[in-house]
């Protein structure tokens, strides 16, 4: 019984973690020239029974914070077994390492590690990490190309990954469970006020996204309907300070209103109904921004 | 003999409405966050065999009556079975009808019912309409999340019923057989003028689409070759006036001069050859524009 | 065993050559509407195995060059048998051929031949063209619309040879083994000094990319670490000169310095290390730049 039971579960975790065929791109290469569809090509090239998808390809230029955001925002919706290539890489070319992380829900990351892992590493887990052997897993007549690793390394490895091509084990050598970290503001309570970060705009409707989750907006104790006073700072300088209503809903107020909600990630963010936040107040986001919650 | 051909006319009416794997996403989020790629992982955590499509994501922020175009321009080009969802919400999580559409033509919608199914139900018939039961057709774990009914409930309904994990019956209810209707100008022949609206324009190159279809043109008598009198109002205020020859391709008149065709979905329509004729006349779309033609 | 191995040759050929259910499109619509939706719904329509991909639907309105341009530089990555579809036709509905283009390759090319093939032939050799029989080659019940062969005859025909529904025979009548040539500067190398053309920027990043390959810079016996003397010029007035160091990665020198490199493509090129070179020193692209490279 016991060896049926450990077999069981062997193969519970080899079906979380093997690959299921399907590769999602994601890189600040935009959607004008050929780039992106020259990744495809090489994917197909591997084999056409990978399903592709996209992250964003509108990362603006060199921007790994928001590179790690888009990755941490959308990884988890995939089934496991999914692989992920994300190239956003102003190093390129330089020291830092081509890696593959698998997570503990047994998603695959291929990219530079150059901080695009900070988020996904701390929500999914580490599992193991692999650096890329670049003679092994390099698409073939590649070697004059210096510049474009997105094609020629990591599309070439996610594909070849994802069809089961490779198994994770002939990316190349293991390293230590460690990425390269971006330093961030994290959520923290205090005295009644919760101190935040603004990682990211919700951009196309303008909303502010804070970092505050629910569980540490519970130190609070407001709920639906309550009003909630906030002060918004970029660097030392006041930049906002109001009450908003707590709402599940914009629908809950008329148009035009300030309001507060938990957005699709439960992350505590702020709007206006059918308007921008971010244009009516000017509030940006980045790592000089920051935020009090309190009642 | 008549069983037999019961049976063969059953046979064409479930070919007709049975889902075909096919599954094609709208919406106003855009491409420049992870939003839509969320709702596409959702769909492969339903099942890997789906092949998933886009309408457009850069319908303008909550503009419902462009949604309900761009449907009415694209889903008929799709074969029978195939299952569009569309998510643009001003009012998520207020007291709309969450549904799922089955036309006469064998296609699906799954939408808000808050005026997007306006013109695919004129134009395609309304077969069967279900409100989507939200305790069973929801993604798991998802309970918490107040705002992105389009990635918990339309993208994964939309991907259970593509993949035929779920039958149209088990969508939910049966509702009457009538949508949300947005008031919108149809065209009219009178006394020698036909009037109509200019619902969109062609945004990519300027032309400017109006509503007269090629039916209720042929009133005029006019054939390729002549001149037709047109006059446009923003409102009551007179925006153009002038002649424009009537052609079928832009190549039979110089570059830069204006003309007036029948467009790709064969209504009367306004363009410069290689130009913008919006740009040119600043002449725009919605439900405040009207346009007057005639010999 | 001569026949054993003329067998064996005609096999590889014919894989060479045999369509692999891969369809990519290319177009100057744009996102926005639905008219790239459309093209894929008849593809859908043809066969629901078609894998369907794009190169881009950003090209300029009506600007065939960059259409030839971003063919040259995706196809070669995708896998011989692959279909493209490309639709920028500023003369649809006038005389220009429709034609399916089989490289040497094994790609085939769906599009107007107005052009849009002059760098994709040179590329990869012709093979064989034939000019589509739009009786045969177009999808049911579209003879009323005069002004989208996109939909109504690329993507029918190119969703149809991808899934080998017809033979490349049955595209319609062999034509000669020519194309439609957009007259271009290529490089040149004479008395010590290359001369080259920029046909276009690399958009996203603001990189100049020349049409000078590296065997014609061979030429100059100039290595990485050199400095390289270079003038720029819009038809006869001098839009830059300056001295460049010649770099494998960007990050051999600091943030903001001008240097030059090999693109993924292996071409020289002109680049500001995370910054735009042709916002910086306003160098744009097209037919009337031109180049010096010299010791």
């Amino acid at each position: 019984m016991k060896v049926r039971l450990l077999l069981f579960l062997c193969a519970i975790t080899f079906n979380g973690f093997a690959q299921n065929n399907v590769l999602v791109f994601q890189s600040d290469f935009g959607l004008k020239d050929g780039a992106v569809s020259a990744m495809k090509g090489v994917a197909m090239g591997v084999s056409t029974d990978i399903k592709i998808f996209d992250v964003t390809h509108e990362i603006p230029a060199f921007n790994i914070w928001e590179a790690a955001y888009r990755l941490s925002q959308t990884a988890q919706y995939y089934p496991a077994g999914t692989v992920f290539v994300s190239v956003c890489d102003p190093g390129v070319g330089t020291a830092r390492h081509s890696v593959v992380l698998l997570t503990k829900s047994g998603h695959y990351f291929v990219t530079p590690d150059n901080g695009t892992l900070t988020l996904i590493a701390e929500q999914l887990g580490i599992q193991e990490i692999r650096e890329i052997d670049e003679v092994k897993n390099r698409r073939q007549n590649s070697n004059e190309s210096y510049t474009f690793h997105g094609r020629d390394v990591y599309a070439f490895t996610g594909a070849r990954l994802a069809s089961k091509t490779i198994t994770f084990e002939e990316v190349g050598p293991k390293l230590p469970n460690e990425v390269v970290k971006i330093d961030y503001q994290k959520p923290v309570f205090e005295k009644g006020i919760i101190k935040g970060g603004i990682p990211i705009l919700d951009i196309q409707y303008g909303n502010v996204w804070t970092n505050i989750d629910k569980k540490t907006f519970a130190n609070l104790d407001l709920k639906a309907g309550d009003f909630v006073k906030i002060q918004i700072f970029n660097g030392t300088k006041k930049a906002y300070e109001g009450k908003l209503k707590l709402v599940h809903t914009f629908g809950e107020v008329a148009v035009g209103t300030d309001v507060c909600y938990f957005n699709s990630l439960l992350n505590f963010s702020l709007a206006v109904n059918q308007g921008s936040f971010s244009a009516k107040h000017k509030i940006y986001s980045g790592a000089e921004w920051s935020i009090l919650v309190s009642k």
